[in-house]
């Protein structure tokens, strides 16, 4: 079929070529053809063709997630990746194509725990067992009654130097393993975090290697009971299981010592630095930051698109029906929506750039810069994952009736992504500990000390007042970067001095902290928001583009910025900042660069690029076609496969035949 | 099992008797019993007892909402209710616990229609056949193409004089009805909703009776294609139709004609007055109300028992890890939900009384107040909706990860309720109505026009300034409720300012209007706001209650106006009603009753009376025993139900031992 005409003519009108702002979103046309490269894998694989998920029971789910696992790994090792960036893509693409991956931790946390926390020997055990996959593993850490907290677990391990093994024990209900991806029914092994105790003392959380099922049989292995958690919001392919371990023996060569150790007569030593334990979860919330800017694109991709084609209400008494993206009120959610999918990519791009310079700079022991970048990989994680899930909510409604069915896409996109918020650190948890950083820099900076790294900015004396003159100068992109900073600088001064007074009055720290929360969180937010705002206006006015293309994204950063000032007018207006007339001016100028972004608003997400077989969706397809494939869609709904419903025979017509006599 | 000590420590702290606000919630003590007795009927019946909806598959849900509704009904009649109201409650109650009613449109929808729109012989003939469930029927309004703009349906009825027939036609594809609840597999009936033609003459939208199923077979009538639109966010029981219509000849007396009528020679009378179809939208938005604040209400139930249970973190070092309800920043996130849900319910009791007195003023023949209450019904149905989505996110959120399993009951209460948001006119589309009328009444109100009903504060001229001399004076109720007024009153006149400046820079007015939705929607929400918050107060300061129960509501009361004043801050600071001063106060309150609520959180959460069989929820246990009982949850999982699952014979099994034999 071809082009619904309404998109046709969007994309005819766009003022800029959309290959170009491609190159920019992937950093580089070289990186554009690669990933297309890889996707295309992915995509055109015939292993990798289903249905619709969301016709599967939760049985089928499973079991396709297990065979496309297996599919996945066997054919990321012969596609001869060129690094594991590559491999994170083909697997993404794979699964964002809504099957499941039933392997997948054992991929992304058993195997580089062995290897990040194995010893030489432990490495040539595992490994080879572990990447023929014939050990499936899994890493077991929350538990029941411990999530975010991972000094609260409560699973034991206790070394018996008589027989050179440890003791692993669930005391509690609520030490038993909770949550772990694949846990329930698939893997036969997982390394399992435990509290080390030796000779009565306790030494902290320690990783051991447990064999959970039978190589042959697949059934639990002695002290062992395993199961599924049950169906969840989204994800349910996903066997989350849980683990209860009833005194399991394991040789004392199951420990992970690359670090800590435990000699053969209970002797222990020590890691040789705790810093080590940031490593890995900074990375995943680091590569969290470009998962929430694809999957707030994705959004914005099938509700712009559908806004385009979908024709509703009257604007012009008797007039035709009009596009809904020509509602000021449409463009009102979207845009905005629009322009934090950009800054995400975006700040993303420059978050990686940063995590890798630290990589460097650890390997050669400078750990300056650690604490900066947990700091920033803690508050972005929390911001751009709420960001994200409160964009994709959006989306949806702006789709109206239509967004709540499956066929949209956008129910599935939400609960595969919205868990982002929870796991991998609790966001709020996440916002304290970049809190707790900034009251630290904060109070140095007021000692006089030089800040540098993402808190530079607290050593600058805040500006008093805006540098507005006329109402043009509240698009210069300076102008709201400095408000940002300024926002930044007063929240988390603010924050400081209110947990500095609850200090003073006598409070104790941890009760001056609990009693400072709500300012603490604001700081947080703000610091975040104004590195936001720095990469997205620095990326629009550094990065190499053509004019065109410099000048649709600079309109969106003002939208974005001038937005985010709308929405939060009261920071900028509460120390005169802003004066209520600058803030007039702010709303005019986000009313006109809606009508400005209207032109290029599919051109926008036809830049993210993404293949109709990644976004899952009727209502945001390349071609428009939206009402066509609605009906086709609904049409191998399971419940149209028998005409008459079986239950029409048990219930209805019974009813109606007993309630016909009595007539 | 006895309760939780952490919970009976809660409830033996609190400062209040909890029943004696459960019957302020109720609307008076009798009700409450009422209340109780009807549910009781609901849930201790044996027929409505079933295991956990999450476990069934979509098939087994639809099945078990044709059993439970065609039981609803027929129970429901035998228990001799006094009102509709009460049988609704019944019906609530039994589908809250987790069952669907694949009937519901029936009673809901289809018998008042014929009731409204028939006439005395069309009632005769039909409404025996419904009452008995020989008919059983759905209203079919929705189209693919076409949702809240009902003038724009595209189903044709065209009459033929000669036959004295309607021919429905669906004349293109997206004309087809989409959505209609029971549609698809269970109805043999249905109102549907056609524009009329006669002798090529279109009359506008009429109703008209149509046999979609054979009696005897259940089997499409000629011309007909229907089935289920397929799965959806949530209500999977229900099945939801599409209907399309090829050339369906039905007799002339199909046609509702109680108001319009078609007479055999095609002759066309128009309905006498077209302000008839606002009555029964009106009553669906008006009872949302009450929906919403039962829905947050039960959200809040689930996540502050489950607060007070769960321990988590260290707050002093080394100490014992606290309730999470302790935090400060858990206060911030769940006590402003709390405060909103009871101000739904006060609000919603407010509204049905101007409802109740408005149908008597109509039967009179009094129309004055019919635009007055359509207005607020529109902007109310938007803005508790919104709020109530927003907040049971919020909740669940608050839960953590176990928030995300449908074990906390949270998931499965938001895709049930977020539908309300798009559902019987979309949110946007509302405010708008809402912002159309206070327009109307801005302009009303500076001709010097003296206003009553809702909008009569748009006659008195704002204050400039808050009357707050000391911080203490941001506590007092009629302080607050001043605020809200004037915000109400700036944003409404400033939005008439901004619709008048484009009118007179020379704009079509309906380009005028869209250049003015965002002024417009922020003028809609200041009103219902303001409306919300008076109600608050007024039921707080007005109703006979206990002190000890009117101390705490009052709390609650002033925590819900000044948490929505730091909110939208800017809004106050920016014409200078609020000094930057006043609103470091507010914020200084906010802190301060989180901590004063903190004592009775779980108290007011009782008062909700909720029991467990309608809460659903493991972590929302009134005895709050969460972990034993999600590990009993969990093990009834189906995926459970094999100790090694099917698929490992498959895929696991087979390629484990085929890279065996490779290495």
């Amino acid at each position: 079929m071809p082009v619904n005409p309404d998109l046709q003519k969007e994309r005819d009108g766009a003022s800029f070529p959309v290959e170009e702002l491609t190159y920019v979103k992937d950093g580089g046309k070289d990186k554009t053809s690669r990933r297309r490269y890889i996707q295309s894998l992915a995509l055109n694989d015939p292993d990798f063709q289903i249905g619709e998920r969301a016709f599967l029971s939760r049985d089928e789910e499973y079991a396709l997630g297990v065979k496309t696992g297996i599919l996945v790994e066997k054919k990321a090792a012969q596609h001869n990746f060129r690094n594991e960036d590559e491999r994170t893509r083909f697997r993404h693409t794979v699964t964002r194509n809504r099957h499941g991956n039933n392997v997948a931790l054992h991929t992304l946390m058993f195997i580089p725990t062995i290897k990040g926390q194995g010893t030489k020997e432990q490495q040539k055990k595992w490994l080879p067992l572990a990447e023929s996959m014939q050990v499936i593993g899994t890493y077991a850490q929350t538990e029941l009654g411990h999530g975010t907290f991972i000094r609260g677990l409560e699973t034991t391990a206790t070394y018996l130097p008589q027989t050179q093994e440890f003791v692993l024990n669930s005391p509690t209900l609520t030490s038993m393993k909770w949550w772990p991806g694949n846990l329930g029914k698939t893997v036969n092994h997982a390394v399992v975090m435990a509290q080390l105790y030796i000779r009565g003392k306790k030494h902290g959380i320690h990783s051991f290697i447990i064999q959970l099922r039978d190589m042959e049989t697949h059934l639990p292995m002695k002290g062992i009971t395993i199961g599924d958690i049950g169906p969840k919001f989204g994800f349910n392919s996903n066997d989350n299981g849980f683990l209860k371990l009833d005194h399991v023996y394991i040789p004392r060569e199951n420990m992970l010592m690359k670090y800590a150790k435990v000699s053969p007569d209970g002797t222990y030593t020590k890691p040789p630095t705790d810093k080590l334990a940031y490593g890995s979860m900074m990375y995943v919330r680091v590569s969290y930051l470009s998962s929430t800017a694809e999957a707030l694109a994705m959004a914005c991709t099938i509700a712009i698109r559908y806004s385009a084609v979908r024709r509703q209400s009257e604007m012009e008494p008797g007039g035709k029906e009009p596009q809904i993206l020509d509602y000021q009120s449409q463009q009102l959610k979207l845009f905005p929506q629009l322009a934090m999918a950009y800054a995400l990519y975006f700040t993303s791009m420059r978050t990686r750039k940063i995590y890798d310079n630290l990589l460097v700079e650890l390997a050669n022991g400078n750990y300056s810069n650690l604490q900066d970048m947990h700091a920033l990989s803690c508050g972005m994680k929390a911001v751009s994952t709420t960001t994200m899930s409160k964009g994709i909510e959006i989306c949806r409604l702006a789709c109206g009736g239509h967004g709540y069915s499956h066929a949209s896409g956008l129910p599935d996109l939400f609960t595969m992504v919205t868990h982002f918020q929870t796991a991998e650190g609790e966001n709020t948890v996440m916002l304290l500990q970049t809190a707790r950083y900034l009251m630290k820099c904060a109070g140095n900076a007021v000692s006089g000390e030089r800040l540098s790294g993402q808190v530079e900015y607290l050593s600058e004396s805040p500006q008093g007042k805006a540098a507005v003159g006329s109402g043009a100068d509240l698009l210069n992109l300076g102008v709201l970067c400095d408000a940002y900073k300024y926002r930044a600088q007063r929240l988390v001064m603010e924050a400081a001095r209110k947990f500095q007074g609850e200090m003073s009055a006598g409070k104790p720290q941890h009760i001056a902290w609990n009693n400072s929360h709500l300012y603490l969180l604001s700081a947080a937010l703000a610091h975040c928001e104004y590195y936001t705002t720095k990469a997205f206006i620095e990326t629009v006015m550094e990065t190499d583009m053509p004019s065109s293309v410099r000048s649709v994204l600079k309109s969106l950063c003002q939208l974005y910025a001038l937005y985010g000032i709308q929405e939060n007018a009261g920071d900028f207006l509460k120390d005169g900042y802003f004066s209520g007339e600058h803030v007039t001016m702010v709303t005019t100028h986000v009313v006109s660069l809606l009508a400005t972004l209207r032109q290029n608003a599919v051109a926008l997400v036809d830049a993210f690029d993404f293949p109709d077989k990644t976004l899952w969706s009727v209502l945001g397809r390349y071609d428009g076609n939206v009402y066509e494939n609605m009906y086709e869609w609904a049409k191998k709904s399971p419940l149209n496969k028998e005409e008459v419903h079986h239950s029409y025979y048990k219930y209805l017509k019974p009813m109606m035949q007993a309630n016909t006599s009595k007539l």
